[in-house]
């Protein structure tokens, strides 16, 4: 009689080249996407209404790009990162075809890197997670690494396996999923809530989104279990009051989505994640924390034979309980200043 | 470069007959009928059950009229009250075509008066806001009147253009969304909750609603999300804790959500709302209030033509921490008691 | 004039095989299932995944079990518990069709036995309660008990009548809405989560569901409202700071799916749930509670002419801050130990 209950792996479970195929494949409805718009407040106008999706070339309404991004990921926990440590950064991250209500989402990974680290106590796990819908078409597909637990200590640690990690991911593999035969007139752009398009951006040019918003503990859990994500940390207060930080964490995502969500004042016609080329999760968010945001224009890009849609690369930084009116970021250390909670490096698509 | 934020209006930047297309257009879709349940707990059956629905001649189950009432209010935000002190009042307000799933509502807001107040600090602002669907149908028409900051304090201020304000909708201005052309039977009434008709209401009559529901911060952060309304006050803790109140305000819209959704408690049978003549959030409420109602009919109203449908014009008022089995309203002083948070005069369509 | 509002009946009102045709028929949507998801993040595969269902011979993806149990449920209280002191148990539990997006449950129930309490001051009320979809297939048939006050104390109690109680529903009365004509190969085992089936359980076995899930006061009204359950004491803290207990209570079934949920890990096969046959909500629970489960087989059924599908009937035992290592039950006394807030005894259905 085995037992039933699966402990999540540990870092010794890990091998090079090992492929997952994750549980709980996870069909996107209205349902999800009125709850994404209720949690976060999002506005961007190719994922609230039908007739703008259209207007865009669509075939009918997305769900956001992001909303897709918690389900693969949320996917991986119970493989990858029961057992993690932190979640210590993303790389090469595309977003393939968009997610449709009525699309099912089934995620797999191949770990890709193995580093144990000197403690003996844990090591990094290196995995690309791939999520494609029921007609096999990828959706998403991105790196991320976590330091995750032994279940035993060792005194002797093994050999490190570190993958090249790619760096932001080239205009000429970026998916744009939408096009604007018929341009993008005046209409438009009043429907979508600004008329700053991907002309009108400079690199180097830094948006502080003004707005603020303060999350509860029922949000992020609703989010968290919403994407079936199971890290404990997220949700059990009994076992967190004992952890050095007595309280529950707060699922990095959901602070993605917040920062992305604020970022609609200013970036009103991004309508699209194309990449996630970066991502840290600087320092740990609360229930009480009210996250703030702020944007730098990294890179202007141009899509090969596309006159109608161009690609910005960004850098959205959250905050918690500071305005961003002075992009705060990193101090004189180099060192993320102790309000900075997000520095997410991605490619948005906007209208030319 | 221009600044990408978008700051809102201030007072000095409304004009007269102005015309605002407002961003974001909607599309409504089952889940945000179900966030509505799970929200207000509302049970009027047209809004709950296909079968009812159609039983009433809908073609199909519609959308509660408040929450196209929400969606309608929450576009204008942006533009017309993200720099505004206070919601003052509402008018003329008339439902129109149904909001069914699937459908996308775009709103539009004119400019119909300006009152700068002596102060030079702000003024009011009177827009006649309506919502359309995908086919141009009128959704929702109604007037509302905000304070709006000035953007600079002035020591001499205009000349005021108040518009004439529409008293109650008359019954020939009433849209009827349903028909009974085979009556409303009386598995029809229990099926609706009550046997209580048109024909049972007397002008004058008082029904004290019974119930109480306690507000969370998350609920009205939800709620107010789903309905991308952006107003700062209700989100932001950060900024809040500094004001006079400290605290975050509850989006007046959501009181009015929860006195319908108690008002079923002796008004089961009042399948839609068709127009709403007047409105005041009388104080203000918080997380942690539990809200009471009660009603009053102002008027019976026959509808041209139609023998299966009457219409009652109420008063419900809301509370906060104080039942209502005595009706509280106004003091001795003709001001609202300090426990009343709502002062809501609509009119709303029931079988005979 | 009659009074308007409903007070719910008190146990003087209950006849001996009175019949009550509930209000509210209620349509499921894909927005109720990806609330129940955000609400407790089941993993069940059947009911996460349009794919995964059709392979297992469902037409398409259904609604979770509970969440037509918490439905059938919710449409009794106005007529059966809103007066009601405790809900003291279940038996005889059978589902019958699933519920599928677009089906509307109508709820109807049958007074089987009344047994004043010698207190004079309530009793008893066992009530057979049948959901049914728009076709009049039985969604749901099930008995309840609770004790319900009297409108005014007596000093003699008349006689009672008190119902053959059904033992746990035997195999041959079990429903099975999925079939396996071509096996439950490996790749279905994986994305259900689980290799472990019907045949690897063991009568006796018990499993520690091993996670806990922190309950917020947000999180079980939003669940209650949706399920239109308007039982007071859920909702009314205004109310219930005067109370013995000074707080919310939580409803019983937000527990139990809770608790169904933290069974996926161990139990992720039991794509189903075919019985409810017996039930005690031992303790209360309240906002702040976290919650954790075991589960221990009592007994395994062969179904007549089924070999791709057994049940297994199970007792799922929840405690609040207490994990469950240890499988906490029953003191010494034979009494439920005072965190055990659960004890549910259920039949599943799981691939062979």
């Amino acid at each position: 009689m085995a037992t039933k209950t699966e402990p999540g792996n540990y870092f010794e479970d890990f091998t090079l080249g090992q492929q997952i195929v994750h549980a709980t494949p996870r069909t996107v409805t209205d349902g999800d996407i009125a709850l994404y718009t209720a949690l976060y407040g999002s506005r961007f106008a190719a994922c609230s209404a039908q007739t703008f999706a259209r207007d865009l070339g669509y075939p009918r309404m997305p769900a956001d790009s992001l909303l897709a991004f918690h389900l693969v990921f949320g996917k991986t926990v119970p493989d990858i990162s029961l057992n993690a440590v932190a979640n210590l950064g993303y790389a090469g991250g595309r977003f393939g075809a968009p997610v449709y209500p009525g699309d099912t989402v089934t995620t797999t990974s191949e770990v890709i890197g193995l580093k144990p680290n000197s403690s003996g106590k844990n090591g990094n796990v290196y995995v690309r997670s791939i999520g494609r819908n029921q007609d096999d078409d990828v959706v998403l597909d991105y790196i991320r690494w976590v330091m995750v637990n032994r279940r035993e200590p060792v005194s002797e640690v093994g050999e490190a396996s570190i993958p090249d990690l790619p760096g932001a991911v080239p205009a000429d593999e970026l998916v744009v999923p939408f096009d604007l035969p018929n341009g993008y007139d005046e209409r438009m752009q009043t429907l979508a809530g600004s008329a700053h398009l991907w002309g009108d951006y400079e690199v180097g040019e830094q948006i502080d989104h003004v707005d603020g918003m303060t999350i509860e503990e029922s949000d992020h859990m609703l989010a968290t279990r919403l994407y079936q994500n199971t890290a404990k940390v997220h949700f059990n207060q009994f076992m967190q009051k004992d952890s050095k930080i007595g309280r529950r964490l707060i699922y990095g995502g959901h602070i993605i989505s917040l920062a992305r969500s604020l970022s609609f004042n200013g970036l009103a016609n991004a309508h699209a994640i194309a990449a996630i080329n970066a991502g840290a999760h600087c320092n740990p968010t609360f229930a009480g924390d009210t996250i703030h945001a702020w944007s730098q224009v990294l890179e202007k890009m141009e899509l090969p034979g596309r006159s109608d849609v161009g690609a910005l690369r960004l850098r959205t930084v959250a905050t918690k309980d500071l305005p961003c009116s002075d992009f705060p970021y990193r101090g004189e250390d180099g060192k993320y200043l102790p309000n900075v909670v997000l520095d997410f490096d991605y490619t948005v698509l906007m209208p030319r």
